[in-house]
């Protein structure tokens, strides 16, 4: 089956339930990107599987999670910045 | 010119930069979806600007960013989940 390139990202006030989350993408290989975002290779199942787990998760309390494919194509033109000043 | 939707996710500490950069992201005709998170539609070189932009502001003091494109086909398979409890 073929596997897109995932990001997901959430905004998840209470720290038990971002934490859930966070447990949840690294479950599914996901690596962290951002202090509250992931990305990572899934297939269509995977994806629904991850996300029905993650709106699990967040029903508990409240807070919003997006998941985007992102084809090959669409990969190639992704900008991306970091700077890490100690 | 052909404009795709993009998403934009930061992490920026330092409150300054951050609100600099959510400004930024408004000034493009971006709409805001998360904490540190946009999206619209922005054309190839926008898109440029917008990046160089961005990284100008982080430059000062240090974080991240991320500038996705998504094609037609891919925002259809989105994922987006929201509670909010007041």
């Amino acid at each position: 089956m073929e596997e897109l390139t995932h990001y997901i990202f959430y905004d998840i006030e209470v720290d038990r339930i971002r934490n859930r989350v966070s447990e949840i993408c690294k479950d599914y290989g996901l690596e962290r990107i951002q202090f509250s975002g992931f990305s990572g290779k899934l297939g269509r199942n995977k994806r629904q599987e991850l996300f029905l787990k993650i709106t699990h998760a967040i029903e508990e309390g409240s807070g919003k999670v997006l998941i985007l494919p992102l084809c090959e194509k669409d990969t190639r033109e992704i900008k991306e910045y970091v700077q890490l000043v100690p």
